[in-house]
C-alpha cells in the first residue's frame, strides 16, 4: 500500500560515517532515510496510529541502535530505542521521522525519554499533525536539545495516512485495480478472470492484509460473487468488507455473508432501500452485517463521504482500499475520495471498445481536464505492471 | 527502438577476470552480453544489415578491444576488430553476437579474417538466418577452430529485425502510442495534445530518427495534421511516412505535402481511388509523392500485408513505426504484422468509456482470447511510463 514517492532510492544509500567529508545536513538526510525504511515496518501493524522509525547515533557519531513503532498500544519509536540503547545514546543524537510525542496517551510521552535519556540532540522528519500530541519540538528547544527539523519527503509519507485522517475526519482511499494495457476491467461479456497474474493477484492478498476496510460495488458482488478476504498470506489485520448497494440487491446466498466468521462486512444501501426492506434489513442485521443506511446522492448513488466518515468514526478505519468496479471508481473520484492508485496493468490488449471500462463518469472535454496522478512508483511482476500514483484533488469534468 | 529482454541489467554487469574462479560459460555469457550492448551502437546506422557487436580476448584472458558494426557499407564488427587489434589476438578468442559471414557481399568475408588472424577459438552469440551468409560457423570448425554458440537472447534481439526480415520478407513493425492510464488517446472531443509529456515526445522524435518509415493513418491526419518528422534531435536516418489513405482523402494543404523537401511520402491508396481520382494522384506522383494502390480488404481497409512488402522491397525499410489511430493499430494487429510495441502511459484518467480507445477492432468474448503481449522492458520518463513490449502471434478474436 505505502511506497516513498521517488524517495525509496534514497533509503537504499549506505549510511556515510560521521567523519566523512560532507555537509551535516546530508548525513542527517541519510540518517532519516535509514529511519524512515525502518519505520515501515509497522506497515499494518500500527495503524490507526502512525508508522515512526528511528536511529540512535552516539556522542561519536556511531549508528549504535534503530527502532521503529512495532504494534498499536505498544511503545512509541523512541521510547523503544532509548529503553535498550538509551546509556549508549548519552550526548548523542536521535533521528525519529516524527516529531516526539508530548502527551501520554497508550503509552508516557516520548518527550520524558528522551529528557530523561540525556541526549544532546533531536533531529526530527516532520511535524506531528495531531494537536493532543505535537508541542515537541518546543518542549525539547527549551529544556536545552538542539532540535533540527527536516523537510523529509520519506517522513512525511510515512505518517501521510495518520495526517489525512487527523486533518479530514477521513480514511485514506487506495484505489486499486488491475486493467488490461488498454485499460480495460473485463470484455464485452463481463469476462475478467485473471487479467493479471498470479503474483499480482498474491499481492493484492498481501493488501487486503494491511488495511482496515475493502471497499467494493454491488456490480462486482453480484459479477464475481467475491470474498474480498486475505488469503495465503500473512495478514497483519482483518478488513472489514464493505458493499455499496443502493438498492439492497445483495444476494442471500453472497459468498460474503458466508463468510462473516473470517471477517466483518459493512453494507452501505438508501434510506429508502432500508425501509423498505425492513424484514431483509433486519436479517442481515441478525447476521452480524453492519447495514448503513444513506442518503442518495444526485448521480443515483450513496453519499460516499458519509459512508467514509462512518468506517473512520465507527470502525476506526484508517485506510480502505477499492476493489470495485468502473461505476464506483468513477463516483469515488468524483467526490475527492481516492488519496493512491495502485494499478496492475496486464500484458494483454483486448482492442474492443465495448469491454469494461477501468473508470467510468466523467465527460472531460480536453486532456488537462482529466483526472491528475503523480507516478509514485512501478514495479513488474512477471509480465505485469504495477504503477502506483499519487491522487491530485479537482479532477475530470463531470457530465 | 530496440530492448532487450529482461537482458538489460545483465548488460550492466562487470567483466570478470578470467582467472577468478567461475564456469567458462557465465564467462562466455558475460563477455557476449559485452559485445551485445556494444553492437546495439549500430541501432539506426546499419540497417538493413544487423547490429553486430565483438569482444577480443588474448591468449592470456585478457579484453582488448570491442567493436562494432558502425554503418551500411561499413566493415563488419569483426574485420573491424582485427584490423586494429589482429596482432594482439593471435591465440586469443573472439566473441560476436552474430555467426560471422562467409561471403563477399559489400565487405570481405569474416571468416577469411579470423583465420588469418590466427584465432583459437571464436564465441557466436547466434547463428546467421541469412542462407547466403551462413556456415561460418561449420567452415571455422573445419579450419581447427574451437567454436563455441551460446544461445544469447540478447544477440538474438540484436538481429531480431533482420532475422524477421529474412525470414518473412517483412519489415518489423513496432506500434507506438501514447496513451492515459485507461488507454485512451483522446478525449470524446478529439482533443490529444498533449497525452505524454516533453521528455516521451522529445523520445519519440529520436526513434523517428532511427526507423525507416512511420506509418499512419487518414483519420490521424484529418485530426492532427502531423509532419511526423523528426525534430529537435539527431537523425541517423529520415524515416518515409506513410499514410493509409483508401479513399484518398489527404488534403490538399496537408503538413505531409509541404515537407516533401524533408522526407519522402508514400500514401496508400485502393485501386478503386486511384482509378476514380487518377488527376489527383497524377498532381501527387508529379509532386513527388509515391501513391501506392492497394486491394480493399473485407473491413474496409487496405491490404495491409502488401503495403508492407512494398516498403521493404521497393524502398528497403527495415523497421516501420505506427503512429495511428485505433483503427489503423486494430488492423494490423488482426493481420498480425505486429511485432513490438511502444507504449506511452501519461499518468492521466479520462474515465470516459466515449474518450478515444486507443485500439479498436476486436471483441474478445474472454481474456485470454485477448491479444497477448510480453512485457521487454519499462522505463520511467517524468510521471510518463514507456512499456514495451513483444507482440505474440495470434491475436484477440474478431468480431
Amino acid at each position: 500500500m505505502f511506497c516513498y514517492g521517488g524517495g525509496s532510492s534514497r533509503l537504499g544509500v549506505s549510511v556515510p560515517a560521521m567523519n566523512s567529508v560532507q555537509s551535516t545536513s546530508a548525513l542527517d538526510v541519510s540518517l532519516m532515510d535509514r529511519a524512515a525504511r525502518r519505520g515501515l515496518r509497522g506497515h499494518g501493524h500500527v495503524e490507526p496510529n502512525p508508522m515512526v522509525g528511528c536511529v540512535g547515533v552516539d556522542r561519536d557519531g556511531r549508528v549504535v541502535a534503530e527502532s521503529h513503532h512495532r504494534t498499536l498500544g505498544g511503545p512509541h519509536a523512541e521510547r523503544l530505542l532509548l529503553q535498550e540503547h538509551g546509556s549508549s545514546l548519552r550526548g548523542g543524537t536521535i533521528y525519529t521521522t516524527l516529531e516526539p510525542c508530548t502527551h501520554q496517551g497508550r503509552t508516557p510521552a516520548c518527550t520524558d525519554a528522551i529528557l530523561e535519556a540525556g541526549l544532546s540532540r533531536v533531529v526530527v522528519g516532520c511535524l506531528d499533525p495531531n494537536p493532543e500530541a505535537s508541542g515537541g519540538v518546543e518542549l525539547l528547544r527549551e529544556a536545552g536539545l538542539e532540535v533540527t527539523v527536516l523537510q523529509h519527503s520519506p517522513s512525511h509519507e510515512l505518517s501521510a495516512i495518520f495526517r489525512h485522517r487527523v486533518t479530514s475526519g477521513l480514511p485514506w482511499v487506495v484505489a486499486k485495480w488491475a486493467q488490461t494495457l488498454d485499460g480495460r476491467l473485463a470484455t464485452r461479456q463481463g469476462h475478467s478472470q485473471w487479467i493479471s497474474g498470479p503474483r499480482s493477484r498474491r499481492l493484492v492478498h498481501r493488501q487486503r492484509g494491511r488495511v482496515d476496510a475493502i471497499l467494493t460495488g454491488i456490480g462486482t458482488v453480484l459479477a464475481d460473487d467475491p470474498r474480498l478476504t486475505c488469503r495465503d498470506v500473512r495478514a497483519r489485520r482483518v478488513a472489514r468488507r464493505v458493499v455499496v448497494d443502493p438498492d439492497l440487491r445483495m444476494p442471500a446466498d453472497a459468498a460474503l455473508l458466508k463468510t462473516l466468521d473470517v471477517a466483518p462486512l459493512t453494507i452501505a444501501c438508501s434510506e429508502q432501500s432500508m425501509t423498505a426492506q425492513s424484514a431483509r434489513t433486519k436479517e442481515l442485521i441478525g447476521a452480524g452485517v453492519d447495514v448503513l443506511a444513506l442518503r442518495r446522492t444526485g448521480d443515483a448513488g450513496l453519499a460516499l463521504t458519509d459512508l467514509l466518515i462512518h468506517l473512520s468514526a465507527v470502525h476506526n478505519c484508517s485506510t480502505v482500499m477499492t476493489e470495485s468496479g468502473p461505476g464506483l471508481l468513477g463516483s469515488m473520484l468524483r467526490s475527492g475520495l481516492v488519496n493512491e492508485a495502485m494499478v496492475f496493468v496486464a500484458p494483454t490488449v483486448l482492442g474492443d471498445e465495448e469491454a469494461v471500462s477501468a473508470i467510468n463518469g466523467f465527460s472531460p472535454a480536453t486532456i488537462d481536464e482529466g483526472i491528475g496522478l503523480s507516478l509514485r512508483s512501478m514495479h513488474r511482476r512477471d509480465d505485469d505492471v504495477l504503477l502506483r500514483y499519487g491522487v491530485s484533488s479537482g479532477g475530470a469534468a463531470s457530465p
